[in-house]
């Protein structure tokens, strides 16, 4: 055994030099040499103290009082503060970096900016608290199997998805856009609910069930909007550049006017398609082109093959009739 | 620098201000003064201790011996039923406060009722091992793609789905409603698998890759049924009261009967709908009707639109025919 | 109180006794004394140990520079190798003992086959980075909502999915079949995205938000292959053998040749099902024949009912006009 070992640690250090040599060979799946990276662990631990700010009281082992919520507040945001600065600021140094800019007095210039960007964005958190209690009431709302809106506060995937979603917003419209991605992502990840932060969406948003739903980068949805699980809002095409690149930045995805109802596993696509105010599009639905307002759009009666099964199951049923 | 933290210590207090007021304005998204909330991070290592207790040996890293088990299974259940009926309590005397109910012998009464629900769930854990015994089963029996039952508990997402299901569907019966959310909503995370607690499901359920899976609160299955990946058991509409508001409670759900087999990214809908015993629903299958027994019904030979490619891609191929 | 305290102890050991009665009688669901059964936990931190090797510096808290690089590796690796070693070693020996085998020697014979499955499997980790540096740049290549390389590597879910896939994929060929698909399905609950350790994939391999796809055991994919959301590469039937079991190990599931592009919850099925080289298929089309290559596969022009609401929303719009 012990020459086994010691023929695994001689091993060891050719492997050791293959896989850095490794490194050096491809750029692309290393971060050697750079101080500035965002910390995605971080990130996701300030995901969880921004939902205490925004839910008080619900997910906090100890009581909290009209006396002590202040103290409670005070040190959260002093840790969001700081971790948020933080992690700001490593993402604008590695954005200069990989911008090939930066100078000397980069260090105090970025500092100041992380610092302005922290600043207006924990500003915002009243109106994002006002925001989300629409939706909160949104989806108690819509939802016959919702007991109360602790319920949805406690337990529902969509909520999970639209508060981080409306946190990371903010951060990108701010110029952090590197943080919201990894934000929503988390939320992607714990609700398979997939926002990208560049999505503009209104008032009242509500989301049920949700897995599967994929709404992106340039989408634009008005207020009152209502989607169900696997949803998509999505590009139609990638159009490129002379060189054959996809051409980043356009207008590749849908606008949902206000009031619009999309049930589940409906797919529109497109950066031109308008769906009208108070439009309904029925379940499985694929549209790729505009729909005008106060419209209900459903599949025809589905083209089905129904036969009698050829092979029973094994324990052939007398089988109560079905209504 | 140090003006600048001044300043921003300055500025940290009418944040807390302006935070705090915003829960003052709006109680829906905030919890304070309530000392009765269950702890979702302490419902969740439940569920922990709970799959350690009903598959004892899988996920535990001590050898669990015919010796050592005794002691082992005490140790866990002295843990879970702390846990579970400090929760339980918590709930329960929430939902009074929620209700405007209560009185001076609340306490006393509450802790009885509470003590009284884990008492029965615990009873319960023998009868759930042996309907969780015919679901690995069923997973096993239904996937050729399964090495062996253990492979099953290890790994397989449909039992985390369904042994929570099982495990959240007697409290809710015993009247423990959000508890038994919060636990499928946490496998509805980790899975992609939406089981609302409320459903009915019978003996040998089998749900494969399941991702996008949605099982409505007022779904009736019965034995032996299996589901793929995107099935949704969903409601059809959503009747209003006089009002406006949703009403809560009523069947908007199918009924599946025993033996049905029901294909990936499937959608049934409708509280009136009934899928006949013994029943085989293709994949993509859209039915707001019901089917009787026996009957397969597929999506017919679909509409396609074939064409040659345009634009060619870069490589062209000599490509190899496929057969 | 404490009267209902010792009432509940002895309730506690009749519930012992009548939870252990249930592990005696039936074997499916338990574990108890067996050694050799490998640790999901540890497992799952494996996942994460590979991911710092394969990815130097972008999910480490401390700096990596040219220098400290190597001790870096070389820690990490000797971590890596203890644990795959460990976990490789339980579950060749579970396996044994599951097949029945084993006799006095095995202890030494089964360590050094895991000693020999780990120093294979590390050798392949710069050929594992080859693969996944193709696959960054496909994801960052396809997509035009990526602004750059890190953050693929950041935030996709579909590299957490193909970079785990291709970690188990070598796992399982080297003989570890069990290890492989507890990674897999880690990858599965974290991002939706469900690819069998058996399938065969080629490079520069593309998955955008990823929810719901399933990639069934025997599927093969080609290179530089684009996959969106919700697809679906599955079987079509399962043959049974004439006691009524599933035959296991045929291929059941289609092959994707070179360039094919299959947009979101399109669903290909069967064993003897090709794609074609180049071919594009659209979004939710059904397919379960082959392909020739070059060919673009749509839905025809959709089956629709649009007609207007007849319920108006109640806050009924002026609306403004969709183009």
């Amino acid at each position: 055994m012990s020459q086994a070992v010691e023929k695994q640690t001689a091993h060891l250090n050719e492997l050791v030099e293959a896989i850095v040599a490794s490194y050096d060979a491809d750029e692309r799946t290393q971060h050697l040499d750079s101080e500035f990276l965002p910390n995605r662990d971080e990130v996701i631990e300030l995901i969880g103290e921004l939902r205490e700010l925004l839910f008080p009281g619900f997910f906090t082992k100890q009581k909290l009082t009209g006396e002590n919520v202040r103290f409670h507040v005070g040190e959260l945001l002093t840790s969001i503060q700081a971790k948020l600065q933080w992690q700001t600021y490593r993402s604008l140094r590695y954005r200069r970096r990989s911008d090939q800019a930066g100078g000397p007095d980069d260090h105090a210039r970025t500092e100041a900016r992380a610092a302005e960007i922290v600043r207006q964005f924990l500003a915002r958190i009243p109106a994002i608290r006002t925001m989300l209690a629409g939706d909160v009431q949104a989806l108690y709302d819509g939802d016959p199997a919702a007991k109360n809106l602790d319920e949805v506060v406690f337990a529902y995937p969509g909520l999970v998805a639209i508060s981080t979603y409306r946190v990371a917003h903010e951060l990108l419209l701010l110029g952090a856009p590197l943080l919201a991605r990894i934000m929503t992502e988390w939320a992607h990840s714990v609700t398979g609910i997939d926002i990208h932060p560049g999505a503009t969406i209104g008032q009242s948003f509500f989301i049920d069930h949700g897995t599967g739903v994929v709404i992106g980068e340039t989408t634009h949805i008005g207020n009152n909007v209502k989607l169900y699980q696997g949803v998509t809002l999505g590009a139609l095409s990638f159009p490129k550049d002379e060189r054959g690149n996809l051409i980043r930045g356009q207008k590749r995805h849908p606008t949902i006017e206000d009031d619009v109802t999309i049930y589940a596993n409906a797919t529109i696509l497109g950066g031109s398609t308008f769906i009208g105010r108070g439009c309904i599009i029925g379940g499985n639905v694929f549209l790729t082109k505009s729909v005008p307002p106060n419209t209900q759009v459903q599949l025809k009666s589905p083209d089905l093959k129904v036969k009698e099964r050829r092979d029973l199951p094994a324990a052939a049923p007398g089988a109560t009739d079905p209504q």
